[in-house]
């Protein structure tokens, strides 16, 4: 099964990330030379997806910390505190992004103030990225798995937003469980919201299935409902964001609203994501902050004006679907059906 | 208060369509000479809007007509079918271009052969035309009231589709009664949906609304469950295209994805249409045709490609609300409440 494009790549000792602002046109890598850039590119959507942008920051560091060395010699590690708070703001949301530098700063914390930090920092930047793959691919076996225990014939599932190797260390979350389930033969077809407003179901998802040989088409977000009714779709499965200790799980827009559909229409309703994304810190998603981008994602595609000049647009890019809406989130560490704070402190507290 | 922009006119004996394809960016009408010229437009959505594709078939049938006096005399009547079956044949989901055709058709029966048809049937179509226009206004009123009758204190309604001016022969069905609930200052915002692919949110109700000085924002369809969930939300609002004998609604997709999210958040669901959009021949909306169209209209946006070449796309235009989804269906004949075949029928049948 392929592991699909690799988007993040260490090369020459600086970060090589894939422009996913220009895909499915163009498929070019720019270079992150330091971490301000690598915080820009976050920011700017070069990359994302919540594993994505850890991974990411976490090679960010390095190139922080290389660069403070190279500048102060023993004095480094007071003078990189400012680079990792600028990685720290890039998003908001995701709490991968989070999790991988507390990673990286405990080896900071281990390191002397007179040794170059650079190959002890690569390494854990390549742990991370490598366990993030390792990840993807065991919850792909266990989120097919699941797939596969509740039904005895193929169906069709429905996707959102892109969660696989472009949004991730490498393989993809809920795309990983589509790849195991197809390469099982119980998924017969994926249903790609096309994910507005940036359209991560059109320009990436159908791209990296499409790739892949695997059944697609792309829908509008809105007609998910009239598509659960036509009755051939078992589940949907998508990434996360951010899980809180209660089960909550911050995910792309759209997603709260397909796990109320799912619901009222007899579907299963899959989270996938690795234990990076989880926040045992935050008591549920309510406290889960939700970043609001400019209302021009909505208004314009490149020089296209799709709205009348200076109307007002709300854009929040993630919402909260509550856990007693998700049948299961599948980590690389377990399953959790019908997620509770006692469920999730049983298996990732 | 404001009736809008002005979709539909006949001048000079032809039919000027403000071309709905170029707006926001461009307002310029396009002159049908001829029936074919009609349903070109109706098909290509330059008019879209149930209510306004009725208008403009009717004054098609006048086209259609004066080109079957003017070459074969006494045997228009013979010679006019074909072209009433095209423009027939123009969009198959929303039932007033059935509607408007039929009481054109029975104004030909009625007249001789001899005789040029022109004033009749021109008569007919204004008279459709000015109707629609009373209807709406009378639609307006009545969904406010209920509005009113429903809370103390002004909240946001959420619309989807354009369901105004240029969506009918003027004024506007859920805009009608969006119009009227700002002027009585019981709605003090309207989220509209963008509503994906054709854009009708962005492109004709936030231009429509924003002409009128209500307060609007654009957000995408799938942000509307999380905007419900805010808390201010108190009624959605949207048109029909078809509604049948047992209270079930077809309208733009998404529309039946709304009425799911509406129920589960204690929200309150109008459709609102003339008696026109009503089909008693249809016992329920599983019969209604649903029209997929070219998946282009997701794959691209004018010149800008949006996802891989070559990928599917399934693209339903059109969902079905099943009744009991819905809180009242609004007529310019009375307001259906909770609506059941008994009191459909006893209001419209």
């Amino acid at each position: 099964m392929s592991s699909g494009v690799e988007a993040i790549k260490w090369v020459d000792n600086q970060l090589e990330l894939l422009d996913q602002r220009l895909l499915p046109g163009q498929a070019l890598y720019i270079t992150c030379k330091d971490s301000t850039e690598v915080a820009d590119a976050i920011t700017q959507m070069v990359v994302r997806g919540a594993p994505a942008i850890g991974v990411s920051a976490a090679y960010g560091v390095v190139l922080a910390a290389d660069a403070a060395f190279s500048e102060h010699q023993q004095a480094w590690k007071a003078n990189i505190a400012e680079a990792i708070e600028t990685l720290a703001n890039s998003r908001p949301t995701a709490v991968n992004l989070f999790w991988a530098l507390d990673r990286m700063q405990r080896v900071i914390d281990t390191l002397e103030d007179s040794s170059p930090p650079h190959q002890s920092l690569l390494d854990e930047a390549k742990n991370i990225h490598s366990e993030d793959i390792a990840a993807n691919k065991q919850m792909g076996k266990l989120g097919a798995e699941l797939m596969a225990a509740s039904s005895d014939t193929p169906f069709s599932v429905i996707t959102h937003c892109n969660t696989g190797s472009l949004a991730t260390g490498g393989f993809g979350t809920a795309l990983g469980v589509i790849r195991h389930g197809w390469d099982a033969k119980i998924i017969k077809h994926v249903y790609a919201d096309e994910t507005r407003p940036w359209l991560q179901g059109s320009r990436l998802t159908a791209w990296e299935l499409q790739r892949d040989g695997i059944s697609v088409t792309l829908n509008t977000d809105s007609a998910a409902a009239h598509i659960m009714k036509q009755g051939d779709v078992r589940w949907v499965v998508v990434g996360a964001d951010r899980i809180t200790a209660n089960g909550d799980a911050a995910n792309k827009i759209g997603t709260y609203s397909l796990a109320v559909l799912a619901r009222y229409h007899g579907i299963k309703f899959m989270v996938v994501a690795p234990s990076s994304t989880v926040d045992m810190s935050l008591s549920s998603g309510d406290l889960i902050p939700i970043e609001e981008r400019t209302g021009e994602e909505l208004t314009s595609i490149k020089e296209v004006q799709l709205a009348p000049e200076n109307i007002a647009a709300f854009n929040p890019v993630f919402d909260v679907t509550p856990a007693e809406l998700i049948d299961a989130i599948v980590t690389e560490q377990g399953v959790v059906l019908n997620p509770t704070l006692d469920k999730m402190k049983a298996l990732l507290g």
